[in-house]
């Protein structure tokens, strides 16, 4: 198990794997052997040399923390893991050693290898998303129409539907999705220039080299080595904590709805260590996490853009941490959510009682606008200001304030008083807009 | 002029002006008459209600310092705003006062005016992108043969072409673009929800006049109001913000280039103060000036997504002077590296000359990549190895030393040697690589 | 009135004048004049001289608009000061023109003019400060033995006092400003090392010409110049940005309390501009949108200190619109937060009733303590778990459930019961917090 | 070993140790088990209890794997691990396992224990930090008087020691390590306050239990619990992000200084994997990168800053890995930059000849200042601009060509010029800065 308990909030056991030494040492092997394989493929490396290669690089595991040592020492992981495989090839099949790493720069090998391993965090974490949406489309289908108040800077607003308001969560994921998934396609590319990035030492046969890797490795296959241009994978990094914005916002909203005030709401949630009849909002609170630490790790990445010449000085070195850090983060909120959401207990009957508990004070907009045409608006708001007055003293509800004001029922009867201001007569286009949200039909 | 002396380094006279009381103050009035002129058209508004509040609306300027003064008591301009506005037309033309801002929630006119202010704003940065693209085009291809060293950690690597490095610049400059495009069509649309994003209080015309205000302010028109959720915004602000980071790599190598001892290219610069010989990168320190903040500035939009409900307390009140900071130290930058760009001083000479000073050491994987396949690898390591080792205590050009060895000339002609170890000799796919860079013809 | 729409939020009046143009002309000029009084008095400059340069400096204002924009093809305001400044001291008075910025660089003149303006800024902050704490000290007095709920991960706790609460605001409110004060001291020193920070161009007075200028304008003298050692300035944001921390979570907790469903506390408010009932949160949205933005902030500035040899390209040219910003926000949620708890209105009464509304739940833990040293326990947990169960569902008081289990009352009476389980016999040692928070006594 | 590829370059091993699961899980059962002795001295647990649970907790490893997975739904490591320890403990000794953590709320045990592993941290950044300063005072006092290029911009500058460069590496790092104790000491308290904070369960003891745990933990004892008041960490936090600031710094110089065209000194380095020539950066790599990450860790504790009420949903949860990170990297550039100080390969000779290669120039400043006094300031800038053209066109240095001038040696001897046009002639204060950034001197 890769989890670290000071970083158990902070990921998935998937993730965790994705970016453990294993993963990572089978990177860098599958691309340097699969690289060797291209090369012998093109006759740029001598029979056997490949075989030799890979029977070496997977015969037993890399020693991953005499790696991790000597990493700090090179700048890089590659240098003393060339060195090792290198060593290993020479052991066992003398001179194929010396084809290990032909023509390759060591960023070559690193960033193909996290891309690699990024291409494995992405499937898992579109996983995550889909079922996270298709639950959230669920539970915005079951509640169509359940009305509750809307609130606005944690405020009472006219009425909406839930089913609404997890329709707004649902397309804004959808949204992010579709952008982690078309940042995710340019992004994940094969890097392969060699020292300079001009592919010199392979002479005319570096492009081949590079566009049978990228393929080899089930990667994309760029215009040219990106070595110390980092927009790409910065669009992707961007793209992940945009998504982990739009999960916190959720995660947000979910652990306000679940107030013991407002229980409207409630994730399954975890138990207090000290409090037996607590429920914590566990899941909200992963999710929260993820999205406080996301936009500082975006910019950690971003700050690392400027990078020198052809290859950088710590631009580039920054980089692993933070990127695994920021997957880690979206793919727990994922998981986080998809546990709240698929548990989520509504509470339909005191999502009406807030709404009730109002008053009707939110319905003093709707009657002010039923009552401006023909009154005027000014006075039309002066009477409703009034009438706002005499239910916050008098304890009545609005409608019934204004249904014993001849100045309204002038204009307005008490029936259709009573049908305007109540939640189901109020909602406007919430249904279309729901279903816009869903893309079930087009705004 | 709106540009300030503690910001003046921060932004460009036009994107101050973007940014300006008149100009926010025309985007606000624009939306408000915008909206009473297409609720006209719908029949909502009375007869001449939209021509009055028009009228009033265009009068004479509103007191930008008192709506200042009065924003942070309402947490919005707008209300403060509207209330002012509906006030004028009130004087001037009584009842049509009750009409101002009907149906509106006043984040739907921030929100939107605040997108019109951006799309002028990408106008001018399209322009500048635009301009800084051709630019660095012309640059590449003035220099596609010219030889300099490859760098990479800051030391000398294989020769590259400077058109090569221009090229990559380009690339990377197009990608951004192409990315702030695309957000910026995802970003720029009208919000119009009213008080709880329902559009309750308009009843069914509610859509048709959000479709409408949309077209009338040429935005686009979205599946749902987005009051809490700010992702597309957020797609547009990590795009500046990527981008940014690709302009403080390009003013990063700038700045490498002119130091003294490389000497290699040279903006025109500013003046000391004090000095009289010398010149300073001065464009190049508004760009990096520019990729140093943007980061902390897209981690304070991102922050700012986890909003409550359905408007959040504080979250959107943090994205105007975050945005606006942003737009405007992407433009500065653009605006300072087309001047460093357009009158960058390049010396093909010294290029050549610091290539030379290496004495060749940048051969050393060319010599040990042509000899390895005949010799094997390491003997061929090893040979190369040595023949550094004396080219660094002899002085000697590395060519001479290799030239000296018998080992070597059993195996390469001092002949091949020479031409070997030339810069021209050894770019590999430089030129085929700064064609695909600048999309002159695909990978 | 030098606010800005766009920025109405993000600053105060009074800050938005410490950074406007004519008070940062001032700070520019009272460091010109001041450098050249100090050197006259040195007899490093000629009779006259400095005289002269202050006629000139004063006699009316310079051009800030095309200073401005001067100041980016310089890569500072001060190269087209210096210049606008000498050519009046020319004009005015011949030779002492040539007197002007004698032996000073750029940027001694931009660290110590920024530095004055600081210094206004922290007189304004500190007032703001105490301002502040003073209320928050009153408005834990005023409510010492007022009880409410706990709340914990946003679910019900055992009970506080309001007293204690606020009194934590007022803790680390004054903790924050010991470190910004503490902060302040150390960074607002003067700047003057001439251009290589050698003082070389004064000879020997060059250390007495640095010592006697901050004494002229009140700044501190430190041991070197630190042009491109920016930790001091770092050390002064990032206490800036901490206090503003705890600025966002007081403004959050107020936006809690004042929810439709908790109601416990409100702030003035502000109206909206659509709803009539409507009281928002103003000065809570203000303050988060302050805590939301300065964590990016921070991250800007501290990314700057990565600054080259000694003067940096870019890194130093980066601070400005960072420090000016981060100040402003500061002081803008100072000034909020003070309106919101000089008007806060408390509602003890909603305290109970939320505290009650829970059944005693919050006491759970409470009789498991109780009951847990004679029966263990983990009986006792069990036990009380029971009970909690039966009050969920029975919906009676958690201490009437209790009250009618045998197995309780063999341990413990109805009444101690009923003492234990009251809000004033659980509140553990709040009073004692909270007067070592108020520090009125040594923990 | 506890370093991971992904992290390799992130870290140290000591600190990768101190975050490890071994270390954490030994930290939470100090705090447990230290708390029952405490209680037990108090006479709040029965005889043997505290035993009991040390002899459990001791007893054998618990499973770090299964902890970390149950931590994210309870949203804390600790539930889990409370839950384990009681389970053992129970099985081991029956009722005691009634009163382990008792009167405790997770977050007391959470926080604690990370205090106490930050305690650990800290002690060893402490000597990481002393033995950097040593060496980079030693490399100070070995080259007082070796003279180098000033450089400003990039820009050739007039002239200092390298010794007073170094001085000003060392003053920084003093400086941010007296904040990062002093932080330390404010933050590393422990946190003890029961479920509210209030210590309601322990009756009037709490106040002594939580004193006297401080003691046994050899933690600060704070005023109150500080359970949503984060701003002692943030400052900790902020403390380091500073210091690695100014590491950063230290390593862009030595990178720069390390540039093939200016090689003035070189770290020992790191080998490429495939220039047999190369000698790369390493260390500055490793520590410009821990610069690179650090402010949006920064900004990512800051931004969880904003925590609910008396404890928070999310803010609190993302700090381990935060703060984890935070102290690793600055580790990680302290061990790195303490390699590349202790060997650093210093060449005066080569930092005499780029400054003769200057040809001069920059003595413009020197010249300039030496003949306004006697012909006037404006007229002794235009004779040394023109001089500075005739160096640049002519290729002499710059004191022949003025020697040359009649203008000039009207006033100034050609033996005088000489002498002032040395770098030793120009080096102002430098020698007295030099040991005041030292502190052997007062300024």
């Amino acid at each position: 198990m890769e989890m670290r308990l000071v970083n158990a909030l902070a990921t998935t056991e998937a993730l965790a794997e994705v970016f453990s030494d294993t993963a990572m040492l089978q990177a860098l092997i599958d691309v340097e052997v699969g690289l060797a394989r291209v090369q012998a493929r093109l006759g740029i490396l001598p029979p056997g040399a490949a075989e030799a290669i890979a029977a070496a690089a997977y015969s037993e595991p890399f020693d991953a923390a005499a790696l991790s040592r000597a990493a700090r020492s090179s700048g890089t992981v590659v240098i003393p893991f060339v060195q090792a495989l290198t060593d290993r090839v020479r052991t066992l099949s003398g001179a194929a050693g010396g084809f290990v790493h032909w023509g390759a720069t060591s960023q070559d090998i690193a960033d193909t290898a996290f891309n690699v391993c990024l291409a494995h965090a992405c499937d898992r974490l579109a996983a995550d998303h889909d079922a996270l949406s298709a639950a959230i489309e669920r539970l915005s289908d079951a509640h169509a129409t359940t009305v509750m108040l809307g609130r606005t800077l944690l405020q009472p607003a006219p009425p909406i539907t839930f089913g609404l308001k997890v329709a707004g969560w649902h397309a804004a994921g959808e949204r992010n999705w579709a952008r982690v998934t078309s940042a995710r396609r340019e992004a994940l590319v094969v890097q392969f220039g060699g020292a300079s990035g001009t592919l010199a030492a392979l002479g005319p046969a570096g492009l081949d080299v590079g566009r049978m890797l990228a393929a080899e490795l089930g990667l994309g296959y760029p215009d040219a080595p990106w070595h110390a241009h980092r927009d790409r994978l910065a669009a992707f990094v961007t793209a992940l904590g945009v998504s982990t914005g739009t999960l916190g916002k959720i995660a947000r909203d979910i652990s306000l709805l679940m107030q013991h005030e407002v229980g409207e709401a409630a994730e399954p949630g975890g138990r207090s260590s000290t409090m037996p009849q607590k429920r914590n909002p566990a899941a909200a609170a992963v999710a929260i996490a993820a999205s406080t630490r996301t936009p500082g790790l975006v910019a950690a990445f971003l700050t690392g853009m400027v990078q020198e010449h052809e290859r950088a000085v710590g631009g580039w070195h920054a980089e692993w941490p933070t990127v695994a850090a920021l997957v880690q983060a979206t793919g727990a909120a994922f998981e986080a959510l998809l546990g709240a959401i698929d548990g989520l207990a509504v509470d339909p009957v005191r999502m009406r009682a807030n709404l009730d508990a109002t008053g009707g004070g939110v319905f003093a907009e709707c009657a002010m606008m039923r009552l401006a045409p023909t009154m005027g608006r000014d006075a039309a708001h002066a009477l409703v200001q009034r009438a706002v007055g005499d239910r916050q003293s008098s304890g009545r509800p609005l409608v019934d304030v204004l249904a014993a004001m001849p100045e309204v029922t002038a204009h307005v009867s008490p029936d259709e008083l009573r049908q305007l201001c109540s939640p189901e007569g109020y909602l406007g286009a919430a249904e279309s807009l729901r279903l816009q949200l869903l893309g079930r039909c087009t705004p």
